[in-house]
C-alpha cells in the first residue's frame, strides 16, 4: 500500500479485502492532511482527538487565515477562529459573509446545526476583568455544541459571593475557573466540589502579577488536590480540556 | 449532634427549636473538622471532594504525621502519606505496624478492601528517570481503588516506541503523561487521543531544565489543544485530577 | 427581607417559620451582593472591611464602569475609580457630571461630606517621578475622609533632605513611603521611626529596575524591621492598608 | 556625657559652652552606638523605633553572637536571637545559661518581667507546615511583651475551617496570616475583616512554589485591598510590623 | 600595501626593510578593516569565516545602513540586510535601486550570479506562524548560493504530518527546525535522522511561551542527543550555522 | 543665614547665642536644599559629590523639568537633562532658548565656559547600535568639562579591529566599554589594560538578550579582574563613575 | 503485515518479495525496541541517528543502569555511561569488570576495536575549571571512534593565549568551545574560523553566573554568526552534535 | 629569546634576520604564557593589567592549584588564592609551608616585602554578616601592597552610625561598600562623597534576597550617580577594581 493513500484508498482496500479492519482504523487517522503550501490542514483531527482543527489567528496573515478557513468550511466542520482582532475579522467577513464575531472573546465562528451535547459545563470568573478569557472558553464550547453556564465575578475578596452559588457549583459536571491577580479562586472551588476543576490564569493585574505569572503559580500550587491548569489567558485550551472530560459522560464505564 | 451533619440538619434544628440561633451559627461552619491543636483535620473532604484527606509529609514532623494518620485511620478512611522519606516511614511503622511503603514513590499507605473502581486510567512516562513521579501517581490511584495501567519509557527521541503502543493509548479513558527534560511527550499524546491528558512535568534533567521549569513551560504551551498541567513532580495531584475525571464515567449524563 | 440583613436575621426567620430552610440556605450567603450580570457588587464590604467597594478601571469597559459606579452612588457610598485613563473619564463625566478627576493619580472620585477622620497619615516619595503613585494613595485617603500630609523628593542620594524633615516623620502615625529605582528610602525611614511604615515600590527607573522589581526586592529585604510592602505602583493598596491601621487609633485598647 | 543623650542635650552643651563645636559634630551623630569591632550595636533603636536591637544569627559566628548578646543583656533590654540553629544555641547556652530556645521557631530568648502589652494580635496559618514561621512571629511578640493568639491550619482547601472561626477573626486588632503553597489565605481573611492584615509567604511547597515566590506573588496581588506583605518566611518581620501597629492602640488620636 | 594583505605579507615587509617596525605593529592588526566613522567594516570576514559581513538593521539608522551597504556592494560581496522594516527598506531602495525585499523574512538582498552550492539543506517549521523566521533563514541561504528545501507546518500535534515526509528528512544533509509554542519538533526530528539538526525557537505563542523562552528551553533540553540551538527568532544565525556545516561536504576528510 | 552654610556655621551660631537650639536642629540638616513643591533641588551636591544635580527626564512632566532646569541655571551650574525625548526638548527650548540637543544621546545641555579638565577618558563600543548609549556618556562628560575620545564598533566578532587600536587603549586613563548582545568586549579590554574599565551593558539585541540582561551578566562575570559595571543603557552613570575616577588624577597621593 | 515485526520479520518479507526494499527501510528503523519493564532500549538508534543509545546515569538506580548496560553490551554496541558518580561506578564495576572510568568526566565506558574515524575535532576550554565538561565531550567522542584534540585554558582575559594557537584553530574541522563565567570565548573563536563552532556553557562561576545562565545567554547572543549552543554542562550533547557534523565529511556532496 | 619579550623585540628579530617569519608569527602571540598542560599561566598579566595572575580555587583540584601556585611563586610574584576551603588549604600548606590563611576571607597568600602603596582605600560593610566578603577584598589589597581601612556594620537601619563616621568617608580616595539584604548603603555613601564608590552585593539574607540578587539590583539602580558594581560576593573583584583606580593617584595628569 502506498504511503500517501487517502480515505478513499483505505476504504477501497477494506472493500476488496486487501486491508483488514483493524489496520484500516490506524491508517484512517494517519491520513486526512491537506497541503495548502504554507500549511498542512489536519482534517483527521476530529477523528483522532474528538474536535476539528481550530485557527489560532494571532500571528497569521489575513490571507492565510482565509485560505485555511475556507478549507475547513468545505470539509463540513464547524469553523472557529480565536485571537482574531477586529481588523482581521472585517477582512474575513468579506470572504465568509456568514461569519459571526464575539467581540469580548475576540473569536469568530460559523456553526452548523449541531446536535445538543452534554449539559453541566460551568465557567466561573473571579472578576469582571476576567470575562474576555471566560468568553473565549464559552464561544469555543458553544461552537462545538455545548451550552456552558456562566458564573462571573465571585472572587475571594468577597467569599460569600461564591458560597451563595453553591447550587450551581453542585450541579456542574466540569468547572472552568478563570482568575487573574492572585488566582486564589480555583483553590476555593476545588475544595468545595468533587468534579474536575480546570484553572485558567489571566493576565489581569499589574506589577507583580507579571502578566499572569502570579495566578499561574497560585493555581499550580493549589492546596486543593486535583486542580489542573492551562496557559495564561488560554480560554480556548480550557474549553478543549473541558470537552475532553465532558465526553467521558457519554462513554460506558 | 453528629459530626457529618450538613447544613440542612443544622437549619432543621433551628426550625424545630432544638438548636438556638447563636449555636447554629457556629455549627453551620464547623461541621466535619477535627481540631488536634496544630492541625484541623477535614473529615468532610470526601463528601465535598470525593476523596479523603491525604497527608503531605515533606515539612511535617514525624509526631505530627503520626497524630493525623491515626485520626484518619480512626475515621475509617484509607490512609495515604506522600513525600515520606524512609526515616520518617520507619518511625511511623512503629506506630502503625500495617503501614506499607513504596520506595520509588516515597509514599506510605494503608488500604482497606475497597470496591474496584473504573478501569481505563493510563500512566505514561517519557523516560526511566520519570518513574518515581509516575509511581506516586500510581500509588495514589491504587490506594483509592483504581488500577492504573503503566506505559513507561516511550519518549519522543524514539517516537516509534510510543506509536507502537497505540492500542494502549486507544483504550485509555484518562491519561497521565509524566515527562522531564523538554517535556514534549504530552503534546504528541494529546495529538493522538481524544480523552483527557494530564501532563506532569518532572525535575529530571540538569542545567536549563531548571528543576522542571523547561518541561512545565512545554506542557503549558502544548500545541495539542486541551492538555492540562499540574505542578512539577506532582504525581499525587495528577492522580487526584485523573480520579475527578474517572468519576464522570459513573455519572449519568 | 432587606438587603443588609445579616445571618442572625435569616436564622431568626427560620426559627419563627417565616423563612423556610431551603430559602434560608440561599439568603444566608447572598446578603449584600447586587448582581448586575457581568459583576456582583459587594455592598457589604464596608461592614466587613471598613471601606466601600472601589472600582479598578484598567481592564473594564466604560459601560461596565458606568453601571457599577451608578450603583455605588445609589448606595450612598463615596465613589472612587482608580487606573482610569482620560478617555474613559470623559465618557464617565457625561454619565456622572459631578465626577472629579486627579490627572496625576489617574483617579476619579465623587465625595460626600464625610466626617473628618484621624490626622497623622504621611506620604513620602523618594523622587519627583514617584509622585503619581503617591497621589493615587493621597486621593484614595481623601475620598474616604482622611487628610494625608505629603513629603516629596527626599530620596537617599541626598540623605540630608530627609533628615531635615524629622519633625514631620516624628509627628506621623502611619507613613507610606513611595520609591522607585533602588527603593532604599523605606529602610532609612523605618530606622528613624516607631510607627508603621508601608513601602510602595514604583516602576520608575529603567534597565535592571525591571519595571519595579528592584525596589520591590529592596523593600522586602529591608534591614529595618517591621516594614511592610504592597504591589508595585499600588498607591491605592498602600492607602487602604494605611487606613486599616489609622482606624486602630479610634479603638479602645 | 551619657549614652542616651539626644540631639537637644548635645546642642545645649554647645550653647552653654561645655561642649565645643568640633566635638559636638561627632557627638551629634554617634549617640547610642556601641562599637565592638566587628559590629556597632544600636542601643538607641528602642528610642527611635520602639523596640531594641534583635540578633539575626544565620550568617554570624557563635562568638560574634555571644559578644553582641552579652552587650544587649548588659543594656537591660530583652534579648531575642532569630534563625539560630541548635548547634549555635548549645554554644550560647554555655555563655548565657538562662537562655531559652523555641525549637520550631529556631529562636532563643531571655525575657525580663515586662508589663503586659495590648491584646488582640492574632497569628493564623494556612497549614501545619507553616507553623515554624508562625512560631517565629509568636516568640518575637512574646519576648517583647505581647501575647498573640494562634489559629493554625485553616487554609482555603477547606474554607469552612476558617469561616468557623469568624469570632476569633472579629476580635483581632491586627492579624498576621502565614501561608505557603498558593498563599490564598490572606486574600480571604482580608475580605472578612477591617483590621490590618500582614501576609507572610512561606517556603512550604515544592516545584513551582519556587521556595516561596508563588505565595509571595499571590499576596502582593491580593484582590483584598490593604493587605501588606513581608519577606518569605519572615515571621520575625511580620511580628515587628504587627507591634508597630499594635502600639497605635496606645496613642491618643 | 593592499587591503587584504595578511600577516606574512607584513612580516615579509619587515624582513626586507620595506616596512619599519612601528608601522608593522599597526598593519599587523588593521588588515581588512574599513573605518567609516560610526562603523568599522570587516571586509576580511569572508576570508576568516567563510561568509561576508551581513547588516543587522534593527537598531541602526537608515543613513548608517546605507553607508555600510554601499561599501559592501563596492567590495564585490553579496549584500544581505536582516531585520529591516518596510520603511527603512523604502529609503534604501532609493539609494540601491536593485535591492530586493522578502516581506515575510523582513530581509533585503542584492545577489550576484553565485556558483551553485551544495544541495541538502532542509528548513522545517512546526506551524504556519513560524514561517517568517524560516524565511529569514531561507533568504540568508539563497543570498549566499544555497537552495534550501522548505517543509512547513508539520508540528507534533499531528505527528503523522511529519512522519509522512520521512523521505525529505532522509535526503537532507543539514536540517534547520523552526518551532514556537512548546518547541518539541526538533526532538522528534533529531530522533529520526543522523545529520546535524539546528533548532530555532520562535516567539510564536503567548502567556507562558514568554516570547520564546518555552521553546528555547525545550530545545536546550532535547532528549535527542546532538541537537544544537540558536537565539530566539534567529533564522539568520541558523542559516549561518547550517552553511558552516554544509561547507564540510566540500572538504576532503 | 545663607544657603550654603555648613554644619560649623550653624553650631557657631548656637555657641554665640545667635541661633537657638530648636532652630539649629532644622538648619543643621536643611542646608543647600531648595524646595519647589514637587521637588527638593540638591544644590549642595557638587560640594558633596563633585558634580551638580542632573535632571533625569524620563518620567517627569515638561513643566516639572522646566522649573527644575531654571533653578539649576540660576544657581550657576552647568545644566544637563538626560532621557529627554524630542517633544519635551521642543517645549523646553521655548523656555530655555540656548538649550542644545544631542539627538542620538537624547540629552539636552547648556554649558558655560568650563576650565578644561583631564584628558584620558576613552569611550569604546562593540557595535554601531551601541552608539546612542556611548553618546549619552560622551555628552555627560563634555557638559562637565571633559573631552572623551571615541572608539566605536570594535566588537569581538572581529577581534583584530580592537587589537589594531592598542595605542588608544594604552593611552587611556579610564575606559568606558559599551556593549550589547553577548557583552564580551569589556573582558577583552580588561585583559589588555591596567586602568579602570567601566562596563555598560546595552539593550541592543533581541530574544535571549532580554533587553540587556545577557551583556549585563557577562560583564558581572567577567574573567578579567577589576571590571566594574553600571545599569543597562546607563551611559550617564558610566560617565559619572568615570569622572569620579578621573578626578583622582588631580589629587596628590 | 503485523505491527510488531522485528528485524527478522522485515528481512524475511524482503526475501520472499512481500515487502519491497523502500518500505523495508522504514520498517527497519521503526523496530529494534527491547522492553525491559522499566525501560524500552532503542537498539535501532544507531541505524536511525548514527550512534547507539547512551545511558544518562544521574537519576537512574544502579540496578537499572546495570540491566540496560548489559543489554547494550549484548547488542555489540560500544557502551557509554555519563553522569555516573563514583559510588555507582564501583557497583557497576562488579557487574561489568572491564568497565573503565574517567574521573574528571564522571563517565564510564567499554569500547571495542572501532575503525578510526575522521580527524579534525577540536575541544577548547576558557579555563581550567571547565575541563570536566570538556572531558565528558572528549570521552564521548573517543568511545565512538573519534580522536579529538584538546586546547585548554585559553580564555579571553588573556586573548593572546588563544591567538597563539591559531594553527590549531585553522586545522580543525569542527570546534567545541567550553566556557563558564561570561562565556565570551565562542564569540572570539567564531570570528576567527569558518568551520562549525559548538558552544557549551558551564556552571563554573558564582553569584550572577547563575549556575551557567550567564555564559548560556552570552553564547546565544554571540555576535559571531552561526555559533550554535547546547545545554549547560552538556559536554556529551556537544560531542554528539560534533559527530553529526563530522560524519558529513564522509559523505559525497 | 626571553619570556617577557614584547612585540618590538620580536619584530626587531625579524628585521635583523635572527627570527624568521614563521617563527615570528608564533612568538608574536605566545609571549609570557607558560603551558602546564591543564592551564596556561599568564605571566604577562602584571605587565598588561598591573597585577599578577590570581588563583580562583573554587572548582580547581588541589593538585592543579598546587602546580599553578608553585609556578607563580617561581616567577617572583606575590601569591593569592581565593575561594579556598580549609581542606584544600591544609593540602597546599604541605606543599607551600609558608602559605598563610585568612579564615573569614577563605583566602591564602604568600607575600614578599612589597613597597608600601597609596593610602586611602576604605572598605565599608552594612552588617556583621557581610564581613567575609569585605575581608576577601582586604586580603587581596594587602597581598598586593595596599593597606585598606575597615569600617564595618554601618548599615542604613541606623543611618546615624554611618553619618558618625563622615571623617573616614571624607578622607577616603576610593571606597568599597559591601552590603547584602536590600543593599541600600552604596546609594547613601555615593550621595555623601565625590570619590569612586564600588558596590559589592552579598548573598547575605534569605527569601527574596535571592542569594544576592536583591542588593545587586539595588546597587545597579542606585539613585546616587556614578556608583559601579561587581558580581555578588566578589570581594576580590572589588579590590582589583579599587586598585586599578588607586593607581591613577600615582600617574601625572
Amino acid at each position: 500500500m502506498k504511503k500517501k493513500s487517502d480515505l478513499e484508498n483505505i476504504l477501497a482496500g477494506v472493500a476488496d479485502g486487501s486491508v483488514d479492519i483493524k489496520d484500516a482504523l490506524h491508517l484512517l487517522r494517519r491520513s486526512g492532511v491537506e497541503d495548502v503550501g504554507f500549511a498542512r490542514i489536519d482534517h483527521g483531527r476530529r477523528e483522532r482527538c474528538g474536535f476539528p482543527e481550530v485557527i489560532f489567528a494571532e500571528s497569521k496573515q489575513p490571507t492565510q487565515i482565509s485560505v485555511i478557513a475556507k478549507r475547513i468550511v468545505a470539509s463540513g466542520e464547524p469553523l472557529l477562529i480565536t485571537r482574531l482582532d477586529e481588523a482581521k475579522y472585517k477582512y474575513l467577513k468579506t470572504k465568509l459573509p456568514k461569519l459571526q464575531y464575539n467581540e469580548q472573546a475576540r473569536a469568530a465562528y460559523l456553526t452548523r446545526k449541531a446536535p445538543k451535547r452534554q449539559a453541566g459545563l460551568l465557567i466561573v470568573t473571579a472578576g469582571t476583568s476576567d470575562i474576555p478569557v471566560a468568553e473565549e472558553a464559552a464561544v469555543t464550547c458553544e461552537t462545538l455544541g455545548y451550552a456552558p453556564e456562566r458564573l462571573y465575578d465571585v472572587g475571594v475578596a468577597g467569599i460569600h459571593r461564591l458560597l451563595a452559588q453553591s447550587d450551581k457549583l453542585g450541579q456542574a459536571k466540569v468547572i472552568i475557573v478563570v482568575a487573574g491577580m492572585e488566582g486564589a479562586l480555583p483553590s476555593v472551588v476545588g475544595g468545595l466540589v468533587e468534579v474536575p476543576v480546570i484553572a485558567v490564569p489571566t493576565s489581569v493585574g499589574y506589577g507583580t502579577s507579571f502578566v499572569g505569572i502570579a495566578p499561574l503559580l497560585s493555581m499550580l500550587n493549589s492546596c486543593s488536590s486535583g486542580v489542573t491548569v492551562v496557559n495564561i489567558d488560554n480560554g480556548f485550551g480550557a474549553a478543549m480540556a473541558a470537552m475532553r472530560m465532558m465526553r467521558l459522560l457519554e462513554k460506558k464505564a
